[in-house]
């Protein structure tokens, strides 16, 4: 992950607490708090409030409201933002019609899959053919793709995706796409997720000593 | 993420690009090799090697087939690894049903949910009430759980399912979870993640300069 990339991940983090914080009625924060819900030093959430010119007082920390309206200025969530799901599977169909993103202000625009007993262009979320991503990437301006086809097509979807103006791909296949030229790739592999955790309490429970510090 | 995790995340990377150089024909591999495809320097997959005691030769190489097999002795991934799934809405139902475990030997041995109309206990993957988690988890030892909850009851179920012995939990709810006293949590928040990917995409059009790097 490099510098900017790492610093998007901690501003939309430090929103997802503060919009929490202010749900439960908080005014103030203190860089303290904040560093300690996301797990990193006090001297970095300053260090990354004073560089995009987030304000608060030493003493007095900062003003809840305040930040989260610079953060999503910032972060340039004010708007809705629009994607593609590609791939209308389980986790895809599921995503299609996943209630998480009305709140965050994502909207899937359309599904795009090659069965087409599955194509339906009527409903609430269309599904359409593959063929026709270029068309309505162009179209509807879509900069970003959820990309949940079988790992044995993942690639050539992808390319496909990139050759049509995507520039965004959020991948659920079973393979480490990479990004590059300009387009911004994020892995999510759950069975490696879950595979991890159970390499984890298999060391743990061997008692990794050292190595865990 | 400490030291242990970090090194679990980066075997079990090797190990998938191994499978696909395995399925591609390949009998021998070179670190530098796994060093790009993991975008890690060639010194630390020899340091992560010789460290597990994976044997291969400077000039010669690694040969695949033993890498794996040494690998997944090392993960513990030869044996089934049995979880549950909390929260059988859309997503969850997505992942009791997901294909792509079945490879990663990953089995769903139930779901779980409070809503009486989804309860199904003679489905292919029962759909248990959430008040059966206790005893489920202890007489089929289960260790590892996906939770796939609305946010606001995800703090009180995660808090269930610890005390009912569960180790490690995959979290689909978009909230931050926070592990310790021996239990691991991984979050994958996909809202989060798409935002991520727009940020990016916005910080790119600006051209942040320096701060990229």
């Amino acid at each position: 992950m490099n510098a900017t990339k790492e610093v998007v991940v901690r501003l939309t983090k430090y929103k997802n607490v503060l919009e929490k914080l202010r749900s439960l009625g908080f005014v103030k924060v203190f860089s303290d708090n904040l560093a300690d819900a996301l797990g990193v030093s006090p001297a970095l959430v300053r260090k990354d409030f004073s560089f995009f010119g987030l304000s608060g007082k030493k003493r007095a920390g900062y003003r809840v409201e305040d930040l989260i309206a610079q953060l999503n200025h910032i972060l340039g969530v004010d708007e809705i933002q629009r994607v593609i799901v590609v791939g209308c599977g389980k986790i895809g169909t599921a995503l299609m019609r996943y209630r998480g993103f009305a709140r965050e202000k994502i909207r899937v625009v359309s599904g795009f899959d090659v069965d087409p007993a599955k194509i339906d262009a009527n409903a609430p979320v269309p599904i359409r053919d593959l063929n026709e991503i270029p068309y309505i990437v162009k179209s509807e301006s879509i900069r970003v793709a959820i990309l949940t086809v079988p790992e044995t097509v993942a690639t050539q979807v992808a390319e496909t995706l990139i050759a049509a103006g995507i520039k965004g791909i959020l991948n659920f296949a079973p393979i480490l796409l990479k990004g590059g030229n300009g387009v911004v790739v994020q892995n999510i592999n759950i069975a490696l997720e879950l595979e991890n955790l159970f390499c984890l309490l298999r060391f743990a429970d061997k008692d990794m000593g050292g190595e865990s510090a």
